[in-house]
Parts: structure tokens; sequence; C-alpha cells
């Protein structure tokens, strides 16, 4: 698809030609697509413009926050829509139907991006949106105020797994140093994604491990997590996040995938991490999905073991014959 | 003890005025000082200086790196001796004990340092003695080759958890920034050290799981972690570290308490972790050890389950009458 990409004092420009900002974040939201909103939102209420963060019916706890005092008064109508993270309409809320086809400027650093928006603010070297949303503070002379930086750090530090990732960038630390000036209290946000684990969360990581299957000489390694499971520990959605992240760390695992029943039994969400040179989304594309280099998702449904196998198959399958 | 305690400048101006210097570095050496000692030696080396690394018996494989080609020649008869991230000189190696008395400098970040060294350059406020050996490149006006650069990264990560404890400083992630910046790979090093498990971690990490043990309403979490195991599970040292940090991590948990048998049986290491405002340095000064706020730790010796019962217990007197 055609994406007509702008440059970001484009989207700076476009935004503060606008009043009545709407703000769409992708379901099943992750720190990086809320925590961006978020900022972007109060940045352009500093700037003296209305802008509302659309609800987000898929939102877990730790992240519920970020939406309080954002969501529009009823009867709003948006002069201008904007979306956060979102790299395609597939990961639309039911929620935001009305708005597809319709979004104004999309800022996303996923290199898959399909291009659905009127205008896209695309990095793909970026290692989260809050990145760019950073820069675009820049760009309008707004020093981000404590709320928004706070969201920032939830942006930058979630999608870089506390600055360990690869994709790490060394704006991603210059971020969190700003965010640390800025009285941020980036170690509560640390022990809330990265440290803190519930006694579900205990559970669920030992069931991971329990169920892990390996593949091409153990350089695949897939596990199940069954909903009965889930349920019968109390897991919430928080607990359920980056679990395939604890696959990768294997000594040896080059490809780690992570099947999750969804509450509709039968179906999976699937998400696939890989090592240099693997992708990702290049094993999640036959099954329809996508995401970026090293990590990827797609849905699929049947048999759990039989989708496990196929799946490990097709990673083991592009390992051994590169495009 | 009276710390005679200098500045950076002054600190550059001693090294800098002298030659032959002989850096040291604790027993049990982590990334921080053996990475700090290791950048201030070709930091010293990039000034024109001779200036080497004194041996260390205690380094695992992952840091071994950081020794090679900076050690001594036979018969070096060293002109001035640093102390690099040495508390006291209860943490030097045996084959340090020539120097007992005769350190001219000692470059530090632990509150604790008992001001052994004629001098010491001492900030506790520093995530890592890394950072101060930033400062001093500053301060020669050096820029840092790659390998300082690399070595400063293993210090300035290992030593704030990757950036996720509560020590992390706005200039943790700024040095970060500039290694990245510096071509030094940190993802290889955020793998080696954060995220790549072996299979004998993983199974000591399971091990430390099922021997946990709560006190004072689950405030508290100790955890033994026996020699016999460790050796039939073929652990390295490097499968051994940071261990009670994965404690810390439980829902709830506000002291993680544990102790590691020594290959001389009977005997214990014990690591404490506490969340604010239960002082870690604290617990372990009663039993002879110390350390940082948060982290802390000190030997036992005796029967493992009374030892580790003996440290809970004090743990949860100084929660429940904090001094």
């Amino acid at each position: 698809m055609n994406v007509t990409t702008v440059t970001a004092a484009e989207a700076a420009a476009r935004l503060t030609g606008h009043n009545d900002i709407l703000i769409l974040t992708h379901r099943r939201p992750d720190g990086d697509t809320l925590g961006s909103a978020h900022a972007l939102c109060r940045l352009l209420r500093q700037k003296g413009l209305r802008a509302f963060l659309h609800r987000n019916e898929d939102v877990t706890p730790r992240l519920a926050p970020l939406l309080e005092g954002m969501t529009p008064p009823e009867g709003f109508k948006p002069g201008f829509i904007v979306a956060a993270d979102i790299a395609s309409e597939d990961l639309f809320l039911a929620s935001c139907a009305p708005y597809r086809g319709k979004v104004d400027l999309c800022i996303d650093h996923h290199p898959s991006n399909t291009g659905y928006a009127r205008e896209v603010l695309l990095d793909g070297q970026a290692a989260a949106t809050g990145e760019l949303i950073w820069a675009l503070a820049g760009i309008l002379g707004i020093t981000p105020d404590r709320g928004a930086m706070h969201a920032l750090y939830i942006a930058v530090a979630t999608d870089t797994g506390c600055f360990c990732f690869s994709n790490t960038t060394p704006l991603s630390h210059r971020i969190a140093a700003a965010c640390i000036e800025a009285g941020v209290d980036v170690h509560a946000v640390n022990r809330e994604f990265f440290e803190r684990k519930s006694r579900a969360r205990f559970q669920i990581e030992r069931r991971l491990f329990d169920t892990l299957c390996f593949y091409g000489g153990d350089r695949v390694a897939a596990s199940v997590l069954d909903r009965d499971f889930a349920d019968s520990v109390g897991a919430s959605g928080d607990d359920l996040d980056n679990l395939s992240t604890l696959i990768m760390q294997l000594d040896g695992v080059e490809c780690a995938i992570l099947l999750q029943e969804l509450p509709q039994r039968g179906e999976y969400k699937v998400s696939l991490r890989t090592q240099k040179p693997l992708n990702a989304s290049g094993i999640c594309a036959v099954f329809g999905g996508g995401g970026h280099a090293r990590a990827a998702g797609c849905m699929v449904r049947g048999d759990a073991e039989q989708c496990r196998d196929m799946l490990a198959r097709e990673a083991v399958r592009q390992m051994e014959s590169p495009c």
C-alpha cells in the first residue's frame, strides 16, 4: 500500500492546525501505544488544544491510569483523528470501527505499517512511538510536563524491555535521563513493569517452562498457555504480558513462540521473538500476522499442539532457508 | 574511620602525576569493579601512562575478557596503587594482601567505604563506580576508546540491573547513550548479562523458588542454595550471580535474603535486598557485613536453616522497629 509519510515538522503543523483531536490506541494495548497517546494528548493540551484519547476496552489495570481524565465527553465530535503506535486497521478496537479509513495522521514506529492513514509519521528505527512524540514536543517547543514525561518513560521503557532489547537507541536512554531529571519516579514504573511479579505471574511462568517444546536442534522453543490454567491461577492481562521474551532467554534459543489461548477457547494469540538474522515478521506473515524483525505476532485457531508444531516448523524452515 | 576524600579533579591530577599504576579489583568481582578498572586502565594508557590491572583469581568466564592484556608483566613494581569499587580491605583478594595499607587512591561509590586508602574519590549517589571513571575521562580530556566504553557500559548496566534498579541516575542513561553512539554492541552485553539463561541457571532459579520461606507476614522471603545442588547442575559462578534480586521481584516482598553455600561447606555468602525504607546495610551490619541501603551482604557459618531464620528474624525486627 502507498504510505504517505510526513516529517515530524509536518506532523506537528497538522496537529496544531486542528482542534478537537481524538487519539486512538491499539487493541490489547501496551505501554507504548497508551504512553505515547497519553503524552501526545498532554502536549496538545499544553499547546491550548482540545484533545482526548478514545477509550480502550482492552486496557489492563497497570496501564489504566494513562486513560484517566483523557477520554472525551459524551457527544464529542473529533475534528482530527490520530492513531498512536497502530500499524494496521486490523489492530483497531471494535469501538474504533467508525474511524476506519478516517485516520488523519498515524504516528508509528512499525516498519510493517500498512499506510491506512491519510498521512503517517513513521520511523522504523525508533525503539518506540514514544521517541517520535518526544521529537514532536521538541518541534512544538514544549517541555513536556511531568505527567507526559511519566507516560513517555512507560512508552520507551516497556518497548525496549527496560533498555535491554536490541532496538534500544541513544534517544531511548536520553529520554529516560530527562524523565529522571523531571522527577518521574522511574523506579516505580520499573518495579511495576519489570520487577514486580504477582503470585499468579509466578505460576504462569512455571507453566510456561513446564510445557516448553524444542524444535530444530533446540534452536526453536515453543509453549502453549491454555486459558483454563490462566484462569485457575487468577491471571490478569498484566500477568500474561511479555511471556515470549522469557522463552527467548534460554541459552541457544533463536526463536521463541508462545501461543496464548484467548477467552474464546481454541483461538490463540501468537507472540514470536527471534534473534538475528531470523525475521519474526516474516514467519508471522505466513499466518496473516506481522510486526517487527525481532518481535512479531499473529492469530491461529485449532488444536493447540498442531498450531504450535505448525508455527515451529515454519520457523525452522525459514531458519534453514533464509529468504 | 577518617576518610580523606578528594574531588574528581584532584583524583585526575594524582593519577596523571604518577606512572606504573596498578589497579585492584575486589574479590568475587562484578561488572562494576572489573568494568571500571578496565576502563580506567585504558584511559591512563590513552594518556600515555603505564597502567595495569592486578589479576583477579575469582573472575568468572563472562568477565574474564576485561582482564585480557591488562595484567602486569613479571616483576612489575607499582608506583601508584588504585582500588576500583573496593569498599573495604576485607574485599581484597588474597593476592592483594601485599597492598593492604598501601592503596594510594580508592575510586568508589559505596557509602560504606571504610576509608582504608590514603585518598578516596567517593560518590555514594553514583549508580556505579563506572560513572566516576566517566567523569574522570571528561576531566582528563579523553574520549574513551571503544574498549573503554564497552567496559563502562558493563560497569553501569550491571550495577543498575540494566537501568532498572532505583540507583539508576540520569548519568547512567547518558553513558549508555554515548556507548551506543560509540558503536559498543550493548545488546551483546545485555544478552549476556540480563537475557541469556543457561540451562544450569534455569535449574538454579527453580530451586531458589522451591526452597523459598516467608517471614513477617510474607514481607521477608529467604532461600538457601546449597553447593551440592549447584554442583549437580554444573552451575558456574555466572549462573549464581544476582539471584537475590529474583526473590525481590515477588509481589509483597520487601526484603529478599539469599544464602549461597561456598565451596567450603557450611559457609554461606549472604545477599540481601530491600525495598525502601528498610536498610539492607543495617541488617547485614549486625552480622559483620555491609553495602548499600538497598543491597548488602555478609558471611555466615553454621546450619543453613538456622542461619536463614536468624537473618530473616533480624530483617523482620528492623522492619518493625526502624532505627
